[in-house]
C-alpha cells in the first residue's frame, strides 16, 4: 500500500529534471503488460529508466507515493498518482503554430500518444493551408492567434516554424498568454522569466547519436 | 591562447552528458555574431547554455582546450577543437527509415543543419515511396536496407517508423551494422550493448512544457 499525502508540497519546487523523469517512469510504467506483477520496486522502475533507485523513490515522494518496503508500489495506483501531479486529471490546451512536415508529424502524434493534451488549433501563416482542415486539425491564419488564445486562457504552444520566424511568433505566443513552449525551432527563444521553453534539436540529437555510432559505445541514456 | 593536448583522452571515456553538452555549447558558439568579441569565458558560455563554469571549463578539457585565465576562450579556435573531437572533421553517412510526416520533416532539417552529417539514402516499406525522391533523397525499399548499410559501412540510423514496425525495424539496421540510432518511435528499443540509441520522444517533451505551463514558472532548460 502507498500513503498518500493530503497536499502535495513538491509540485511548487519539482525541478525541471525532476517533471522529465516523472514523464519518464510515467511512460515506462504504461509500456508494462496488464498481466505483470501488481507491484513494482523502486530499483525496478530505476532500471527501466536509467535511473538510480534512490532517485527513483526521491521522485516519487514528489507525487506523494511512497513504496512498502516489502512489495514496492502498486503500480496502477503509482501510474495514477503521476497522472495527477502532471495533469491534475483535467484536459489541457494546446495550440500548435507552424504546420509544415514537421508540425503535421507533431499533430498526428500528440493526439494519440496524450489524451489529456488536446490541440484545439493550429496557425500558419500560408494563406493556402488557413481555412483547411489539417490532421484533422482546423489551421487558422495567424491573426486569429491572439484572440483564441486569450478567450480560450490556452497556457501551451508548439512552435514548429522555421527559424526567421521563431522569435517573432513566441513574441506573439507570449503577448497572447502563452506559459509554456515547445520549440523546434533552432534558436534561443527570448522570453520573458515566467514562461517555460523545451527545445527539441534533431540536429543536435543526430549529432550525439553520430558520435557515439563512431565510437561504438553503449551508454544510459536520457530520455527528453 | 589554448593548449591542445597531442591525444585527447576523454573520447573513450566521454559521457552521454558531456556529449550532449558539447553539442550545445557547438550551436550556441555558432550563434555568436561573427563580429563579437574574439574570446570568451567559461562563465559566458555556461550563461549561454545553462551550465556552470566549472562545468564547461570541464567538459573543454575532454576536447583538450584550457581557456587562458585573463582571455578565456578564442572562439573560432574552440569551436574547431570541439567540431574536432565530435566528427574528427570528416563527413558521417546517415540513412533514415520511415518517409512519414516526420521522416520529411527531419529529411529536410538535418541536411540544412548538419553539414558533416550526410543523409546518404532514405527507406520506407510503401511501394507508394520507393523509388521515388523525397525531400532531395531517393527513397529505397527496405530489401535494399542491409546491402547499403554494409557496402557504405553506414554507422547512424534515423527511425522514423510508426511504434509497431520500431523494434523489427531496429533489429534490421542492427543486423546491417548500424551502431547508433536515433529513435522517435515511443518504444524502449532492445538492442545489443554496443550499439547507442537516442530517443526523442514528442509527447514526452510536450507533457513536460504542459506541466511548467500550468504552474507558470520558468526553470533552466536542458537541451537535447
Amino acid at each position: 500500500m502507498m500513503t498518500k499525502k493530503a497536499n502535495l508540497p513538491g509540485k511548487a519546487e519539482a525541478s525541471d529534471k525532476a517533471v522529465g523523469r516523472l514523464v519518464l517512469y510515467r511512460k515506462r510504467l504504461a509500456g508494462i503488460p496488464e498481466d505483470a506483477r501488481r507491484f513494482i520496486y523502486s530499483h525496478e522502475i530505476g532500471e527501466l529508466c536509467g535511473v538510480t533507485s534512490t532517485q527513483v523513490r526521491r521522485d516519487l515522494m514528489l507525487v506523494g507515493s511512497s513504496g512498502n518496503p516489502n512489495r514496492g508500489y502498486e503500480r496502477r495506483d503509482l501510474a495514477q498518482s503521476i497522472d495527477e501531479f502532471l495533469f491534475e486529471q483535467r484536459r489541457q490546451k494546446v495550440i500548435l503554430v507552424g504546420v509544415g512536415n514537421l508540425g503535421r508529424a507533431v499533430l498526428a502524434y500528440v493526439s494519440r500518444r496524450s489524451p489529456l493534451l488536446v490541440i484545439v488549433a493550429a496557425f500558419d501563416s500560408d494563406p493556402a493551408k488557413t481555412g483547411r482542415v489539417i490532421m484533422g486539425y482546423r489551421c487558422h491564419a495567424m491573426t486569429e492567434l491572439g484572440d483564441l488564445v486569450d478567450s480560450q486562457a490556452i497556457p501551451t504552444g508548439i512552435l514548429s516554424v522555421p527559424v526567421a520566424a521563431a522569435q517573432e511568433v513566441a513574441d506573439r505566443l507570449v503577448a497572447a498568454g502563452i506559459r509554456g513552449i515547445l520549440n523546434f525551432a533552432p534558436v534561443t527563444l527570448r522570453v520573458p522569466h515566467t514562461v517555460y521553453v523545451e527545445d527539441i534539436d534533431l540536429a543536435m540529437a543526430l549529432e550525439k547519436v553520430a558520435f557515439f555510432a563512431r565510437h561504438g559505445r553503449h551508454v544510459e541514456r536520457m530520455h527528453v
